[in-house]
């Protein structure tokens, strides 16, 4: 049998310490921040040298079983979930940073390194790596790669996909290549961009070159409360509209002020329908002109008050409070979904209105938090799932915020992927033949649909347990749903 | 015979007066503005419209005969040259704006519209589209996206990639697909990055998703005049290093000068080595700020002169003088041949000393014109076509530059594409297996190698004659090679 051949042979590669088959072991990989999903490796290899991921990707090819790269299983979308009986390649170990060239402003990682230790590797230098998911305390830098992840700061640098240059990567048949290079400027057809946001079905990257930028010399972090979502929606199309490109425009409404208040007393104006965080980065004489210029477009548009972050604490307090909202509303409900979407900026208002009435439709209450500056919809659907039918409710709720994205011409995801839970929103996203091109061209790296068989496409064969509940990194507070 | 069958079906479809199949009516197609090959197709398609192209391309499938897509024929690489006895599908009339939306800032447009048609569309509401190519009072978006061309303000906001939000095309065997959508969050891989750049070999283009931006409220625009190459790219080093982003950066050597005085006279000081033209653009408060900063930056930098552009005429004629700079040089030499290439920014002195050394060498002059905020050369290789191997010894010193530029970690192309000419050296820049994925990807959208067959891929059939020479429409001031 294939598998027993298989694990033959891993088993003379790799030690094994290194080679999890025991069930005990493979527990804690069963999961990962969608908890919706669960399921069961034949055994998970925890890489130490790109040579291990190679050669497993390899023996996998070679006995047509089905492997999975993982970091540190933050998705948010069932993208790292293992496929039954198939490999789990664990990255972790792989976190060094193999090169950084401060002159050209680039830094070589390898896919496990966490997010925030890019930044901090560089940070004496001046320099920075601008996407910032909420979890980039323990996400990795390859789990970044595989779904194009953005942050609250992507506004005004844009997603992962801006900030790769290039990638090695171990292709689905065991092949190594190495995509783009350090520029941005590319020769053909963009291939670092169609490996970005692949979500694993394209191999696994090995090496990848990251843009770093210089560490902004001043922020400006304005938070503003308003009377409605509608007022504060405004707000942001003003800002918009004045000229200015500010770092990042966040909007939170009532019930996620209400739950990032209790859990991180971030001090924001409890009574508030809606808070608007704008924030200004750059060169200090720029963003002093600018700052000013935004406080004359915020104050005219009609907030009931206006604070600036007197210093760096209190900079930090605002965000932190904006960035445990996820999280935070675990006080209020004992569970929740975590719906990411994208809408037309000019739609935000219209997209609000309809999602609360769903929200009265299904008695559901819904969080908002969200990226307003691009449309990118965060609603958190509070439910308890002890209670009969609310599940099954919120699961309702949950899709027709997806159908409405949709049909305001909008997206699925706008940065936890498409993985295990929007597969079966893809052919109402997509026409068939657009499908099929993307059908094509993944059988062209990988006709057996070994790397990460059943994830993105609709309709794959993946079996999956399914079990609603906080994850257990969650209650830890290790990771945040963003 | 197939071809006599495609000809039937075609002349059934196409009316004869938009079917060209006579010599003297196939002559104005067998080059675009790398003159150096030349190519006669079976036949022309006049589209009109978007069903013209998908049948065309339809009935190239079935007959299983290559084709090309082709707007202005500006392309530097060749990427437009016809296959022989293939059909040359022309787009030029494909040229309507089918939507603008000022809310959102997006236009969708068809291939055929000129590159500055969608600025002059959308002037009035205070937008542009902000990729500038030489050309661009003449190149058609469809060309740009199968490019991915750049120009003198891509520095700040990108080349094409960075603005193209979704793509309509017809694929290679006949399907028609949407790429892409409205927002720069994709869902997946990404397949409208994929496909711009590809050079036309995944098919062609019928509908693009345009990014319009807000145009810049007020441009500041300085010319610094120094006594060396090496130190304007020093002033272009300390630029970068003062955290300033400004929307152009463009240095041009004392030949380059001399003859867009001559050519033009834009006004630059004539005795001067080097000359930086920097711009900032954006809100009026935020560039007089970023101006004073760039003042002391470049007056630290030891200019021998600065001027600064006293109004709207003044920055024209700078700007003329170096878009203009390429034709110029033609009064400098009958003959020329442009190179494209890329260096790492941090690496352009070391660059420029060694083209100095390599013109030496050959004794042939070289000017330098070049996007020096992102390390993209230009060098323009004089010679005489009537003396005796001086056309052979400018294209080695032309390989002899592009070897450089792979060694020095930089690219083969930095805008122009790799089209016929640069074919040679793409194994040199790429590892066999990385080329490999490129031709697997394309061999999933195109089995049979229909689609721009010769270009790009190295050692593609694609005979072709050799003939140098200023291309009529530039001779006539239409074009701009650039």
């Amino acid at each position: 049998m294939s598998t027993q051949e298989l694990m033959a042979e891993l088993a003379r590669r790799i030690p094994a310490e290194r080679l999890l088959q025991r069930p005990a072991q493979l527990a804690p990989y069963e999961s990962d921040a969608l908890t919706a999903f669960r399921s069961r490796p034949l055994a998970v290899v925890l890489a130490e040298t790109q040579e291990d991921v190679i050669q497993t990707v390899r023996l996998c090819h070679r006995y047509s079983v089905p492997f999975v790269a993982r970091g540190s299983g933050t998705s948010l979308s069932g993208g790292s979930l293992p496929v039954p009986d198939g490999i789990l390649i664990a990255l972790n170990k792989l976190n060094r940073i193999l090169r950084i060239d401060i002159d050209t402003r680039v830094a070589v990682v390898e896919p496990g390194v966490v997010n925030l230790d890019v930044s901090r590797a560089v940070a004496a230098q001046g320099l920075y790596y601008a996407p910032d998911p909420s979890s980039q305390l323990i996400c990795t830098i390859g789990g970044n790669v595989a779904f194009n992840s953005g942050g609250a700061h992507c506004l005004k640098y844009g997603m992962t996909a801006n900030h790769v240059l290039g990638i090695k990567a171990v292709l689905p048949d065991g092949e190594v290549v190495q995509l783009g290079g350090n520029s941005l400027e590319s020769v053909g057809p963009d291939l670092t961009g169609f490996f970005v946001g692949s979500e694993g079905l394209f191999g696994i990257a090995l090496e990848i070159t990251l843009r770093l930028l210089p560490k902004p010399e001043r922020y400006r972090t304005v938070l503003a409360a308003y009377s409605s979502l509608a007022a504060a929606g405004n707000a942001v199309a003003q800002v918009v509209a004045s000229g200015l490109l500010p770092g990042a425009m966040e909007i939170m409404d009532a019930l996620a002020i209400e739950a990032a208040e209790a859990a991180v007393h971030a001090g924001y104006p409890r009574d508030a329908a809606a808070l608007l965080i704008v924030e200004l980065e750059g060169e200090e004489i720029q963003v002093e002109a600018e700052f000013a210029h935004l406080l004359q477009v915020i104050e005219s548009s009609g907030p009931d008050e206006v604070r600036v972050a007197v210093d760096d604490a209190d900079r930090a307090r605002i965000w932190k409070g904006r960035k445990s909202a996820f999280s935070a509303v675990g006080r209020l409900s004992p569970d929740y979904i975590v719906q990411d979407g994208v809408v037309p900026r000019s739609r935000l208002g219209e997209a609000l209105a309809t999602i609360e009435r769903l929200s009265r439709k299904h008695e559901l209450r819904v969080a908002n938090v969200f990226h307003a500056g691009d449309g990118n919809l965060h609603p958190l659907i509070l439910y308890d799932g002890r209670v009969a039918g609310e599940l099954e409710r919120a699961e309702v709720l949950a899709g027709e915020i997806i159908a409405m994205c949709i049909e305001l011409g909008g997206s699925i995801t706008g940065e936890h992927g498409v993985g295990m839970e929007k597969r079966q929103h893809m052919p109402a996203m997509f026409a068939e033949t657009d499908l099929e091109v993307m059908a094509t061209l993944r059988r062209g790296l990988d006709p057996a649909e070994l790397a990460n068989r059943g994830k993105m496409f609709p309709g794959s064969e993946a079996p999956a347990l399914h079990s609603r509940g906080p994850h257990p990194l969650e209650q830890q507070g290790i990771i945040s749903r963003e």
